[in-house]
């Protein structure tokens, strides 16, 4: 019996998540019923919001279930189809989690063209690329003159708003975790200036080091990470300024998001900043836009094919590394998108 | 020599304001230069945001300096004009502060017409209702069958929110301290239910008291108070909601709006929550707007003149009541909108 593989929740994670809240499962390889489609996995994106899954709290997606396949975004290759829309060989996109196989109805796929390379349509042509791109572009409204902030600037999210927000005409700030991702945002992406968060104590530190990089202060803050880059940003806010929320990474490991992390910014405080400063603030989840990733694509692809939107992506190697690579992307150990190839 | 009186602010408060923090002051009458006029003030308006005048902190305006007149919006009749735009015995609309008598230059002032009470400068057809209809308008974007929520719910700017969302078919759900007050909520301004915030020890017992009337959720919560009710209403707020953001009372004699008011409400809590529920979040400050306010004119004036938007006005005598008036306004002993009839 032909058998595949998956990584399963093996338990809730205390704060970060260690190996033993994963297990790597094997099991019968699944039959695809009328409709449906038998895929091979060869590329798993590995995603923060993957962290929220694993936790049974309420939040815009159900949990993973203990013993469950952990969720994700995967490209494969078709092995049998029982649809006429897809046949053996088609390349394909679809949530089929971590694992080696899946089965999915065929009008749950997406079907990929060979003008890019397949692992694109998990990164800057896939969901981080259109979070960014809707995020920045609805809720940002970016205005050439301006100055807009990103966090995580050389992650897939980031580098595409900074991109996106430079070809617009503003200045573009990044903050990033080292002086090697910082070279990278300014030299690989085009930002003006990248500022490494470890190298400031405190938020007020970071604060003063983003004032001097934005003498005009900050229009739009675009929001992936919370944490100290909130705290430092949100003072520097200009009247009028934007905070599109597509995430809160640096928050993700705190539980119910409660005492340690609520003491340095208290929700009055934050509340107050958002009158003073007439902020838009802004929370988007990306999967309530799909009907729009038509739309991103025909603007973003052929700018990526064109070479004038860059992108990098930190490849690992087996299913098995998985569970290690998503600690690290929650750690920011990544370089770029981070992505697992599977076959 | 004729003489004017004013309230000066005597000293910063701390927290609550009480009767030291402020003084009466005797001067003398002020001439009015070439293309000013000096102006007999008959109805001075108290707003919930003098008291952030008070402070010495950045802020959307500055503060009133020590010994300085208290700050605000005032109707008056014209004495003595400089200015052929207008004449003795004119009524006029214009920041004369908390003073008898005041001078401005013509073009500050506002001409007051005589088809509506002239006290409604201050309060429905003034600074406060313009506030609740342009916040509702243009970031709470009501659409029939939906929810709203709003606090204060017989001051100005609440009135004013729940008439218009009423008319504009949602259901509206108002919060207001006292029995009496929800009674002229729902009587008076024809809310569905309105709960008072003191009959409840909580956050969790008024949420529990709120979701009972929103069985839909909440789709717009018109903030206008945080504290206790901005706690109990975020989590009721469904997926793609609203909050425009026009002020914050309960915090307004927090200080800094640190350590008491901060415990309820983590700001990495508030933040998660505009994420995950997708919420559109809008601080605004109304005088960025006048030039929308002949439009609102236009659009409610012949609504209160037909008396189908309702207005309550709470009336001091004299100016020596003042800051007594105000101190009440901010513990919301006020019903209505609290004006004082200095002449």
């Amino acid at each position: 019996m032909s058998m595949m593989k998956r990584v399963a929740l093996a338990r809730r994670p205390q704060g970060e998540p260690v190996d033993e809240d994963f297990s790597i499962e094997e099991n019968a390889m699944p039959e695809p019923g009328p409709g449906e489609v038998l895929v091979e996995v060869l590329y798993l994106s590995l995603d923060p919001y993957m962290r929220g899954r694993m936790d049974d709290a309420a939040s815009y997606a159900n949990p993973v279930p203990i013993g469950g396949t952990m969720e994700g975004g995967a490209v494969g290759r078709v092995i049998t189809s029982n649809d006429p829309s897809l046949t053996e060989g088609d390349h394909v996109f679809g949530m089929f989690g971590w694992a080696s196989h899946g089965v999915q109805p065929a009008n749950m796929l997406r079907k990929l063209d060979a003008s890019v390379p397949l692992s694109t349509a998990l990164g800057v042509l896939g969901m981080p690329g259109f979070t960014g791109w809707h995020g920045l572009m609805e809720y940002g409204r970016p205005k050439a003159g301006e100055t807009l902030v990103v966090a995580a600037a050389t992650g897939p999210v980031g580098s595409m708003v900074g991109q996106l927000a430079k070809a617009a005409g503003l200045r573009v700030i990044g903050i990033a975790g080292g002086p090697d991702k910082c070279a990278m945002a300014c030299e690989t992406f085009g930002f003006d200036a990248c500022l490494d968060h470890r190298a400031y104590d405190d938020a007020s530190a970071l604060r003063a080091a983003i004032a001097a990089e934005t003498p005009d202060g900050i229009d739009i803050y675009f929001e992936n990470v919370g944490g100290m880059v909130l705290e430092a940003v949100l003072p520097l806010m200009n009247v009028g300024g934007r905070i599109p929320v597509c995430g809160m990474i640096s928050w993700y490991n705190a539980g119910a998001l409660g005492a340690g992390a609520s003491a340095a910014l208290p929700g009055p405080k934050l509340w107050r900043t958002i009158l003073v400063n007439r902020l838009a603030v802004t929370g988007f989840i990306i999967s309530d836009h799909w009907a729009r990733y038509p739309e991103f694509l025909g603007a973003v692809a052929p700018e990526v094919v064109a070479g004038r939107i860059a992108y990098v992506e930190d490849i690992a190697e087996g299913l098995e590394t998985a569970p290690r690579a998503f600690m690290g992307l929650l750690k920011g150990k990544n370089v770029g998108k981070q992505i697992v190839k599977i076959a």
